[in-house]
């Protein structure tokens, strides 16, 4: 039998808890374990295996991190103790940028958004993967991340989880905040686990749908044929006997503003719900269409808005985050349901989504990131996947995440769970994009991707402000005229075909004119703004 | 009411049937509506959309393929007569090789083996798009093939199938010979059905596992936890009023021999088997490890040969094609259950196989290929995949299609539906191959594959003769030192090490150090072997 993990020293404070607190949990012996940050800070090791919860910069641990922050900034600790750091995607900047700030990650699995972090990634500092959402919580259960640690418990992949919770029940198990993402893997993998209780947010028990994961050859189908199938609980369980301490917080999500609508943004909208009208038409396509997936951005919004003024009906979405366009979308009595693994609303968003809980409550639900990017369930319900590249080829390869190959954004995140296995993968992106000098400086239609994140075979559609390329059924050689002529931007398109008949003129002589490239040019959009800081080439030799 | 498609002219011959086929077809309406091939041939018109049973070069159609490919040549009809040809995988070169050298084909998805096929697809005469297998089935039902038809009925997205069976049913089902494939898409797909009843096989009848594929938002789970588990029927359901001709053949599959073992393919296998064993031995793994997926070829040979000799027990098999090595895997006692969509044996192997049907057939299942490359149940049985592919690179991408970028081999195939899903994604490949000059004049592991099949993000250890590269859990950073020094031939490797280090320092410098390149030199291994015969490079600039 393994016995409660020894916390020496730990002053525990019950007699400070709240009402709302003592409301909020309802298991009694956990009250005895109200701690305060900064007692804890002290307890955590360098090199220490750490999970939050959060996901899209909600649902994740606010004081402890920033008492741990806290801890090492006044003992200037910086450099000296460093943690691997896993949470479902990215949080807060205002902590996880801060533990950048401060070098105190050694390792960040495997998304993440801020300036400081994605500094100290492409600086060397900080170790950084990509995995795919949907099997990130699989490959920790797996025990992937932890090879190299020195196991205590070698079930146990983690030293440490730390989780928010708006409620937490008679059985000890955790009601999350407004995100799913990776917890209940995090907490089952975790050797001791910390618990936020945020008393500024409602308790939102009844929102999610937790189902167990289990590890082959146990696991099971996910028995979900329609977005509004439940096939879990209202909470996360957890072995009581491994919580260390709870905290009470107050703070609310750092969320910011949603990115405002463009033309740009409205054109592309447009072209997308002109084609998806065509195939409802067409009969490929039912009239309330299938469960949408979106990504987040300025394009999202717009198509959201788009299809919420649409001739849709009934709509159904599935998808990884829900931002506040999907607040009109309801409104608008277009959408029927909703669900995702997490909701990311504006500060504005989610008081109006806090106020008309009850109006809202049934109509969505939030699963974790294993089930909501499992590509079995995108796959059998057929979803409509849109997602924005940084860059896309002439043949249909798209680049998700790194600059000029290298240089690291956030992440993957769940966009190849979604693009490979939807019945409609998407991407959009604007054309081109401005340099300080250039207003169309950057092509986002290149003759070769520098990193391929998606590739040929997941895209069926390609649509910028200039129009939509409909790739379904179509051979390299047919894609290529069409992604050029219909998606790249004016100044970019006479290169890009140049590129491409020279290089079927070469490739075809030389019998390997399948999908035609120039490999000594391939890349020479990237490497002149390299060197020229514009990806206006002056030409091929 | 649709009526049964006219056929003008065609003459049956019922009294021709042969006692066994009579046996076999078990729907006397049927024979009513035997015929001969050659009298079939004239029928096909240019431009028709055909599609074909068969898979890996079994279970295709002989005669009437071979009759019209007679037709064509003998009345000069080459280059006049041009079909869009679907099928599975690839067929015996006899007929689709055929096919190509009489420059009959326009189009040709998602897989094909031959010289001939591949040097019209090269050569710019027949267009062809890789798809993942698991999904071409849907994408052909969803009418995404047939965008550019002229349609007669807009749900029947081809105008032909011909279809290889061993048996028909008392309702008109059809029960396939020994692989499954996209038969049952291709036949409900098609305007009007041709039968081959193959009586040179034995009626395989309770081999095959036929599940209805249902299109979203209509479709369910495949309720399979365990290899073994049946979902479907024995036969394939189709609509009899549009079988047009069924047609006697006599002829078997055309399948060469095994490729032989060599020191390089057992080097592999002996690495791989002990990483297996050291992942029991962690507990990552049961003792009857999971459930193997193996490519074709040499390697996969040695390593079900090294896996009957080693420790494991009651192992289980999911996987696309089953070769010879299989047989001695069952008789060595170790193997329990595999399940596959095609049986690929050596003539002799089938021999073996039809002589022995009895004891083998209740440990053998053949499943559509959309459920035995389904991402959903790859994922949840926690495959073990192994795959080959052209060459790697030095952060884990792989080219699994295009030499050189852009010639085509012979396809994607479901090595991304299963490395992308599998527990654990093996890759496996020499380090170097020859050329006439240089018997490593080129490199499986490169700085930048030349195409990407597989991303970073699905390969958890790639291994060659010379070591094994255990990824799991590692940045990219981390990983392009292991690949180099673990994997890369001894010619190779200061080059690439070389290539490492200044990409990783110049990219460090530039703020962009997470996946260091140096996109000028990235595909400098495969320009100098354009321009020069050999990868090995003097120097990088």
């Amino acid at each position: 039998m393994r016995s409660t993990p020894r916390i020496l020293n730990l002053v525990f404070r019950p007699s400070s808890a709240s009402s709302v607190l003592r409301e909020r949990v309802r298991r009694p012996a956990f009250l005895e374990k109200l701690a305060e940050p900064s007692d804890l800070a002290p307890l955590f090791q360098h090199d220490d295996y750490i999970g939050w919860s959060g996901f899209t910069g909600v649902g994740y641990p606010k004081r402890v991190p920033t008492a741990i922050a806290d801890y090492v900034e006044n003992n200037k600790l910086q450099s000296q103790k460093r943690f691997n750091l896993f949470v479902g995607a990215s949080v807060g900047t205002e902590v996880e940028d801060r533990w950048a700030k401060l070098d105190m990650i050694a390792r960040r699995y495997p998304h993440q958004v801020g300036k400081e972090i994605a500094k100290g990634i492409n600086a060397g500092r900080i170790e950084f993967a990509d995995k795919h959402l949907s099997m990130f919580p699989q490959d920790l259960t797996y025990g992937y991340y932890s090879l190299k640690k020195n196991h205590g418990d070698p079930k146990k992949h983690l030293d440490w989880a730390i989780v928010e919770a708006t409620a937490i029940t008679e059985d000890g198990h955790i009601v999350p905040g407004a995100s799913v993402g990776a917890t209940p893997e995090i907490l089952e993998s975790a050797e001791k686990i910390i618990i936020e209780v945020n008393t500024h947010l409602p308790n939102l028990e009844g929102l999610h749908d937790i189902s167990h994961s289990f590890i082959p050859p146990h696991r099971q189908p996910y028995l979900i044929s329609h977005p509004e199938d439940r096939i879990g609980k209202t909470s996360i369980a957890i072995d009581p006997d491994r919580v260390v301490a709870i905290i009470e917080s107050h703070l609310p999500d750092n969320t910011g503003q949603n990115a405002p609508e463009t033309a740009d943004s409205r054109a592309i909208a447009g072209h997308l719900i002109e084609f998806l009208s065509a195939e409802v038409e067409a009969g490929r396509l039912p009239k309330s269409l299938l469960p949408l997936q979106s990504g987040i951005g300025n394009v999202a919004n717009s198509i959201i808005g788009g299809l919420a003024a649409g001739p849709f009906d009934k709509v159904m979405v599935w998808t990884e985050v829900l931002q506040d366009t999907f607040l009109s979308f309801f409104d608008s009595g277009k959408l029927d349901f909703a669900t995702a693994t997490s909701i990311k609303f504006s500060p504005e968003g989610f008081d109006h989504f806090y106020a008309h809980w009850a109006e809202y409550k049934d109509r969505l639900m939030l699963r974790s990131q294993q089930v909501a990017n499992a590509p079995e369930v995108i796959r059998r319900l057929g979803v409509i996947a849109m997602n924005t590249p940084l860059e896309v080829d002439i043949y249909a390869h798209a680049n998700s995440t790194c600059a000029l190959g290298s240089r690291m954004l956030n992440g993957l995140g769940g966009s190849a769970d979604f693009l490979r296995n939807a019945k409609l993968s998407i991407m959009h992106t604007p054309s081109s994009r401005p340099t300080k000098s250039d207003p169309t400086g950057i092509s986002c239609i290149v003759p070769f991707v520098s990193h391929v994140d998606q590739t040929e075979h997941d895209l069926d559609v390609i649509v910028t402000e200039q129009g939509l390329a409909d790739l379904r059924g179509l051979s390299p050689r047919e894609r290529a005229p069409v992604i050029i002529k219909n998606c790249a931007h004016p100044d970019y398109r006479d290169s890009l075909l140049d590129y491409y008949e020279r290089s079927l003129h070469e490739c075809l002589a030389a019998g390997r004119g399948h999908e035609p490239h120039m490999l000594r040019n391939a890349f020479k959009f990237h490497t002149n703004f390299i060197e020229h800081g514009t990806m206006k080439v002056t030409g091929w030799d």
